[in-house]
């Protein structure tokens, strides 16, 4: 059964749990805009509960080398470019940064056509999508790519798992033509880890070239899997392997030594990387749409078309951002967030570690 | 056997022919340019043969409605953004356009870190790759995107196809790296069509999940081959999505008129368009490396750790870029541009249409 958390009940826990870490009040409110953000749109693998999980692990809570610092200042680096600007993360809370970052790229975007802002010394900032969609709703086209954590993944040809599962996150303003914006976001490993243990538990096996076993050959059996294989063969391999060189370019690590500072020569870093950048729709608009259309109604036309033609009569061919759309659309309806049964209990858990009132029993059903 | 054809002969028989159909002088030493930048890196599916092919079905050779019109001058739109160019092409040559669009995305990027050229009213440009493997030799990391000629594949779920083979081609700095620029340019669908016809006529079998049959079923046999599938499920879907969002947002066609005048409406236009965007790598670089490193020694470093780990052992982990790249070596040792026989049988064709003395038995072989 699902049951729907009042925005505000969500809002208190997750800015509890944040405060309680040491985070400033700041950081706090950005946390738990995230975490809404990730809730609203059914983001179940990265809402507040794997959210809190990470910063457990490999965040604030990880004593040896924290991956993140409650309290961290952005030092915004000198650069002699207009539409591009260099930050120091200092390992400040990820989705903090990346908000701000997604805005400091609009602001070039509306001076310049296009915007960019690097991130070195970042933490993890989840679900790259949001950032984007946010944007994207605010009429922009947004794009941002990270290395993610930990190297996980074979490059195409390989054996050893040297990538990280590297997502891409892009977000169309396509609300005045379809209604919500299109957000094209995933990683570029086939499966997640998390998938896989999953499908252990459940006792399912694995979709084919998706994972290797420990001598690096494809295997489909959760049990066997050692490291996960890029989708697409060589051409996800590419994409792996464009997070790997932006964040290199912009200062990041090896791939194998990230957020794994117990593998790391004292003089290496272990922190990713993180690249946005927003374009204007202006910039692209060259005005000479057919049949008198405006930029918006064109979008609209073309899409109409690519779903056409019987496309859409299965119910399975739909656009990239539909599905997240969808459950926002339920949550507005219910009044909150939807969460499952099992998730309530562990925000209930959270709640009480943090002494915030929450009556799970009182909770609406959906 | 291969045979080496020398680049002034290359060079004077591409020249004649686009003369020969009325290009101008620069045209036609533009289309030459790309021609030997394709032959010279072994792209047997966009070298000079395709780009007379695709002039004569679709371009200048097609009476109807001409794709490609010889002589065409780019119209240079107003914009008020510094970083962001918009280009009216009226349907000149598209390696003409492409050369020269990737030129003006290097100067934006000198001056504000990021540049990018939209194009309208495009045509064909070929191979991505090639721009930005140039622009990436000159230090950029560039991007370009485009919507194919023609609607062939089908979106994720659907049945007809709707979508170009949308290309994406990303080219990065990394001479100093590795000893060439790293390109990861393919289509965004599994397999191309000529890849269809070339197995048909081997008597072959397709891959998995490339390909639907009249009834938008999977096939793997080319003889009941109807339209293609995007590679990657879900994932290449949505790659394929972002080229026709970012030619909407630009003014372009609705897919399935694309190329094909004869289906579309007097009103509607039927031409793909261009993205183009070149970022300084200045604008990324951080300067806080680990070990003191400069940005090449990380990129370096970074390539190395994903290359290691004995995934080079086997051979079959590549980098993208280093099969062209390797190549362009075997032309260079070579004195000239390496084709097979079939290849210089059809170049002396084509020679012989155009009043180009090439004397076949006299070419090197290797």
């Amino acid at each position: 059964m699902d049951r729907v958390v009042p925005v505000s009940l969500h809002r208190d826990i997750v800015e509890a749990a944040y405060g309680r870490r040491g985070f400033s009040a700041d950081e706090c409110a950005q946390a738990a805009r995230f975490c809404e953000l990730a809730a609203r749109h059914g983001i179940k693998t990265h809402n507040a509960l794997k959210a809190l999980h990470l910063d457990d692990h490999f965040g604030s809570g990880n004593a040896r080398r924290p991956g993140c610092v409650p309290g961290a200042a952005i030092e915004k680096l000198s650069s002699r470019f207009s539409a591009a600007e260099k930050w120091n993360a200092n390992r400040k809370l990820g989705q903090a940064v990346a908000f701000e970052a997604i805005d400091a790229c609009e602001k070039m975007a509306d001076r310049h056509g296009v915007g960019m802002v690097s991130v070195d010394f970042a933490f993890h900032y989840l679900w790259g999508g949001g950032y984007v969609m946010e944007s994207a709703k605010r009429g922009y086209i947004a794009y941002t790519n990270c290395t993610a954590a930990l190297a996980e993944v074979v490059p195409f040809g390989g054996k050893f798992p040297t990538l990280g599962t590297n997502p891409h996150s892009w977000g169309f303003p396509t609300v005045e033509a379809v209604g919500f914006p299109i957000v094209i976001d995933w990683a570029t490993s086939t499966v997640a880890m998390g998938r896989v243990q999953q499908l252990l538990r459940e006792g399912k096996s694995l979709p084919p070239d998706s994972a290797v076993d420990e001598q690096g050959n494809p295997t489909t059996d959760p049990a066997k899997v050692k490291a996960l294989l890029p989708f697409g063969a060589h051409k996800g391999y590419g994409l792996s392997l464009i997070n790997e060189l932006v964040a290199a370019l912009i200062g990041g690590s090896l791939p194998t030594i990230r957020s794994r500072p117990e593998l790391a020569a004292e003089d290496e870093k272990t922190t990713p990387a993180f690249f946005f950048q927003v374009i204007h729709p202006d910039a692209l608009d060259c005005g000479m749409f057919a049949q008198k259309r405006k930029q918006a109604a064109n979008v609209r036309a073309v899409i109409e078309d690519v779903l056409g033609h019987g496309n859409q009569d299965s119910g399975r061919c739909i656009l990239p951002g539909e599905i997240e759309h969808r459950y926002a659309m339920r949550c507005e309806e219910s009044g909150g967030l939807i969460f499952t049964d099992a998730e309530v209990a562990e925000f209930k858990k959270i709640a009480d570690q943090v002494d915030v009132a929450m009556d799970t029993a009182a909770l609406k059903t959906v």
